[in-house]
């Protein structure tokens, strides 16, 4: 999907207009991806060696970042040397999408209209946004909000006084009472008087067979996606940050916090009120013992528990 | 109660229809039901030593179990041997309750029928379900929904958006705004393609006198009650999970969670954020510090601190 | 403000009303404030040592005090002795603001008349109680609830299933999904058979340019406020209870808990799921890890991690 459903684009600008001291091309920039997912005529970021791979193989046509970083970008792409990435970064993407800085209330909102929607059983004083696409026998429950072109699939349980915006579900996901899911993350960049706000362009993805237990929050991706995968089960009031990606038939009972911009892989299950910090690699099949605080990347296979992390035989040996 | 008011029973069933391979008893099955609360023709289940008082004394007439645990059971009661004790409850429990595996909207909600609720005022926008019951003088703010024969007592402050289900509430319970009461728990049979719920076919029940705050989640027991008893009080995004039971006059304060299945005495003290993990017994007048994490029973008297909780003398030596 | 703008002020009372058992004085108490706002005629309390500064400057005509603490009172001031301060206070405050102990739903809500509310946009479903203010080019998203008497500023973005209550917001303040701000804190007397609740008299200040996430809870203050200072930022799921001060532009992530009546310096950052214990000083500048449990004072410019707290370098050695 190539474009934003959810947000209006206003590009493409020029390179030379975007970046007037540090280009003179030409080149119509059209959109803002990840390293990953950029292409031809998309400009992308680049800050932090933990993104070097994705960083060589990307196919945007200009990137934002800083002078030790540049010599990874290939030739393909025009460089844009910068102090700080992300304060460009925020700067250029609100050119592009000036309303995704907040979440501005959805003036489409309206009791659903049923003959659109065959099939779904609606509770009372739902509120549907224009371009809303819902699937059969999926049923929502009472006083839920779903913003414009929000997509939910088939036989999927949406419970009462939840909000989702900016989301795409897919088949017989179920989601309980008063989550959140799609709202604008914690980005910003800290200024004295007034932070500037990162604008959050990205989408939350929830894969067939998820499960979101009742006031949980999840926020939509910066400039990717937040993602949960297949058949993948959160308990009540988990907090998950912008970008996260979440791997299939994973557990994460009540209250663990995602830090942003964390992948996780398959068959992970996190005990209750673990905290995982932001931007790390969690394998396959790791098991994150409750309370834990995650500080490091884990490897496949492995079982960590305490505050920071530790392996579970080290911690059962300090404890 | 020896009949579920919330849900629908599609029993009786016949042993050897429930059980084909390991059965050839005619007994009708009439409900589910933990040991303790087991009566003649009801099925129970028996799945860790922590239970073994009660599986001696059950009066189920049959009991789900596995080969390692069958010999404490009574002789009175058919003994049902498998491998996986969750997951034949799981299928078992559906059978019975096939409308309990998650929290399907109420279609019966309402705008509260006033003459039906002498002395209670109701604020803009409530939705009542079928045959619910609230005593004179109790309050209920705006937003608010209360599905079908949930129960509520006289005198009581329920504040706006809020959900309550499957719940039976005493005099004088205050909720705070936004709290969640009654929805199905985190409990299933992680299976690789499709987990296999079980059916949450308990209710929650606070006593006199409870005080929830803002934006908790209470979660309705699994096959037992979730209990809150007297004059206890919760802070602010509590989460207590499935058939945890808190005694009287307890003080639990912002951000705790309980996994499920613990057992709380009297007047218990928990500073904020401390987690209490599954199927713990906590005694009496037990203070547990802020931030801790509770993995061990606890015998009265004690105050515990750190994560793991140990002693506070303990803790205080250690740091 | 010396009025009372959220909650009917039953006074004024002599002092030997009051206390007859203490004061035969005929003075005449108006209203009940902390040591640092009292002026004449208003009754203040003093409990801690902590506090000593303010007893000793206190304009206040009377202070509940014990027996150890009483010669810090300035000879302006009339002393009520007593064992335990927080329960006279209690009593008392409940003489004056017999509707403050709980937060009963506001009967004043109406859709709100938008002729009032020049240049502000609401979404569906909206209910404003009276004598609500709201500035131009504010928007309200739906299902938000504004009760009796809250003050917001121009250009807020309030988004939907928000409950703001006894509050006075500044401009350019951002509330997410499904906040809870101006509620009672968790404030009572432990008494066996029935809590005595502490009457929760003061408000939530929110000033300019703050931004609160989804889901957070913000409690008003029991005597004095509970203040987030300018362009200080909150991430979703924050609970902050009764009493706390925050100073200006400080950066809160997600799930962090504050226990109440701590205060906070400027330019304080604080990860995820950090705990702050009650009544600390928290100094300008100051770095909290995420997952700390914050026990004691914190100087300006100072790190800290670690469960409990202590300064960054001690928590790297240790770890």
């Amino acid at each position: 999907m190539s474009q934003n459903i959810f947000f209006n684009n206003n590009g493409p600008f020029k390179l030379n207009i975007l970046f007037p001291k540090q280009s003179n091309s030409k080149t119509k920039i059209k959109d803002i991806k990840t390293l990953d997912k950029a292409e031809k005529f998309d400009l992308t970021f680049f800050d932090s060696l933990d993104y070097k791979n994705s960083a060589e193989k990307t196919k945007a046509s200009c990137c934002i970042t800083k002078e030790s970083l540049k010599k990874y970008i290939p030739t393909t792409c025009e460089v844009i040397t910068v102090k700080s990435v992300l304060f460009e970064l925020a700067k250029v993407v609100s050119k592009f999408y000036p309303s995704a800085d907040l979440d501005y209330p959805d003036n489409s909102l309206k009791k659903p209209n049923k003959s659109k929607y065959p099939g779904v059983k609606f509770g009372n004083n739902v509120l549907i946004g224009n371009n809303v696409k819902i699937g059969k026998s999926t049923l929502i429950g009472c006083n839920t909000i779903i913003e414009k072109n929000v997509s939910i699939g088939k036989s999927c349980v949406i419970g009462s006084q939840i909000m989702i915006k900016n989301s795409i579900l897919g088949n017989n996901v179920v989601i309980q009472d008063g989550s959140k899911i799609g709202l604008k993350g914690f980005g910003f960049i800290p200024l004295k008087e007034k932070n500037l706000r990162i604008a959050h362009i990205g989408k939350v993805i929830l894969e067939d067979n998820v499960e979101i237990g009742a006031s949980c929050t999840i926020d939509r991706g910066s400039i990717g996606d937040t993602v949960i995968g297949k058949n993948t089960f959160l308990d009540n009031q988990v907090h998950m940050a912008h970008n996260v990606k979440v791997g299939k038939n994973c557990m994460i009972a009540g209250q663990v916090g995602f830090a942003g911009s964390s992948t996780l892989g398959d068959n992970v299950s996190i005990g209750g009120q673990a905290g995982i910090s932001g931007h790390l690699k969690i394998g396959n099949n790791v098991k994150i013992g409750g309370g834990s605080g995650v500080v490091k990347d884990i490897p496949d296979n492995t079982t960590v528990m305490g505050y920071p992390a530790v392996p579970l035989k080290e911690f059962l040996k300090k404890n």
